[in-house]
């Protein structure tokens, strides 16, 4: 009798000895997706830097809450149509890549050379697809030339001259030079070349108030979207830094630094000192702490920003989407032109630190 | 008499399940490094490709066989005499760049303008510091241009005129175009051209003999190395692929795709059809699958090329060097030119799969 008891009893506590140590093991594998209907949504940023209050004018912080909120209603309505989550990175973008408040497409900032080159790239998280162009001048929205190199080329990347060449050849639009300037980025090149020695193409015209953004150096546009299919896209397009070597790349033309999406994880675009987060691989870390850490989206963007970058010295912002369509942002700078809009009814954009 | 046998067998039993359970879950938790010396050594490839036994010559096979042990030889000489891994890479990438044997620096393949473009990164584990330039033409050491933009600017990446003027500068040797054909390249794009259609440069000569390396568009040179601090340093070189569009960059001056070091994990040196390693983000995905997962070097090489690039249909190799010196490499092609050498006194060449 003792000893059937004992044969139960010890086959017992042998079982729940086994399940919670499975348990315990599989805490350390990936959560599966929960079966809740995923929101559409889109998160898009204009730009991190020294924005504070004391600095704006209301009429400007008007400009560009109604430019952040018109790029989100123009992907949010693809969205809602059901479009892609790549139509909706593209429309979003274009929009403030034709405004000469963001430093991507008009308004682009200046290179050592007086010279505007432009970035942008494109990443398909369904399909891992990726597209890219770099030191591109003249190309009027450089995310569509990176969405062109992503379904119309076998490579991921082109840079300069043939990059142009290329998206001439299908027909992409060119502006002439006068389109993308504006006197505000010009003067910042110049002040920048005073203060940072070197060459100066020209005296800086003190009168012209100073571009806080510009004057540090950061300025990207980046939207990531996830549609109705779940599936998510992230691009990013900027003129990069004013006054950067003829030739400079930073990180937004570069997949997995300044761009990078994957469905089974998140979204995300990056704004900063490019090389910071080209060294972190700034946008790829926030996917694989996700994937492989378990952290949430919030906890990954805050690692990479306030611990990975910023132990570097490096100063920006990461906006994210993750594949149940939560949205979060990150920024070790004083602000950053943010929005997000999801179709659970949420509508928020922020400029300032809080 | 049985109840206390019984009680004592639960005990043993419930004690070598408790054992077990905290093994398995230990090897999902970082391992602390072995307080055991870590021997300096450095790893190299030649790029990887359809290199089978039968289409070798003897000849051919000592060849490379002679300047994979030169390279090898310099950059042990280097760290056994104290020098840094940045050093050791650059002067063992050095040996490969100036033969005609590699795709990289002399030798390299030819774009579909009939020009060649050059890419190259560095980057130290320790600062995670990192250089490259893309695009480069007539500069005799791509990596010593890398390790420039690494030291003397502000910047990560530099590419096209941008770089080659920040080059010219800084006094880096420059030679004619003449310096860098080779026939068996020219030829191989030319068949590369009658394969794939579009413009054809020229009509191929039937008589020379495909180069089964190039015929196959992969090729780059690359080394990771630990030098007697502990400091890991990797860096690639190469010509990218054959036939490439005028401004494509692949892989190799893309930190995170083509190299990546740092020293709390591991440096990465890959070849291949560089855009699945950027959508890949292979490198860097070597080291977070070591940092994050606790995967051994070898699992995360296996990981990422026989399940990640395998599964989006991509091909190449991978080298890799850990913190604690160990040494490993993995590819899903035929075969891969490479080797070791380690101050514990092994010294290995190979080329052909096994």
């Amino acid at each position: 009798m003792y000893k059937n008891l004992f044969k139960l009893l010890l086959a017992l506590l042998l079982i729940v000895s086994i399940i919670s140590c499975k348990k315990g093991l599989d805490q350390t594998k990936k959560t599966k997706p929960s079966p809740k209907e995923i929101p559409f949504a889109l998160v898009i940023h204009g730009g991190a830097g020294t924005i504070k209050k004391e600095f704006m004018t209301p009429e400007k912080e008007t400009a560009y809450t109604k430019k952040l909120q018109e790029a989100l209603d123009t992907g949010y309505k693809i969205l809602e149509n059901g479009g892609t989550s790549i139509e909706a990175v593209q429309k979003t973008i274009n929009i403030m890549e034709n405004s000469p408040l963001f430093n991507a497409g008009k308004g682009a900032v200046f290179n050592s050379l007086g010279k505007q080159e432009m970035d942008a790239s494109i990443m398909d998280g369904k399909t891992l697809n990726a597209g890219a162009v770099a030191g591109v001048s003249r190309i009027k929205n450089p995310i569509d030339a990176a969405i062109l190199v992503k379904d119309s080329t076998k490579h991921v990347m082109l840079s300069g001259k043939g990059a142009e060449e290329f998206a001439k050849q299908h027909q992409l639009q060119f502006e002439d030079e006068s389109y993308f300037y504006t006197e505000n980025r010009y003067q910042s090149l110049l002040r920048a070349q005073e203060k940072e020695g070197g060459k100066v193409l020209n005296k800086s015209n003190s009168k012209n108030k100073p571009d806080f953004i510009d004057e540090h150096k950061k300025g990207t546009v980046g939207c990531v979207a996830i549609d109705k299919s779940g599936n998510i896209a992230a691009g990013t397009s900027t003129g990069g830094m004013t006054n950067k070597k003829f030739g400079r790349i930073g990180d937004a033309p570069i997949i997995g630094a300044g761009t990078y999406a994957n469905n089974i994880t998140c979204g995300v675009s990056a704004t900063g000192t490019g090389e910071f987060f080209i060294r972190t691989l700034a946008a790829h870390e926030v996917s694989n702490l996700i994937q492989y850490k378990n952290l949430s989206l919030k906890q990954a963007l805050k690692q990479v920003i306030h611990v990975e970058i910023d132990s570097l010295g490096g100063d920006g912002g990461l906006i994210g989407l993750d594949k149940n369509g939560n949205i979060a942002w990150d920024f070790n700078t004083a602000g950053m032109y943010r929005g997000f809009k999801k179709s659970t009814g949420e509508n928020v954009i922020k400029i300032y630190s809080e």
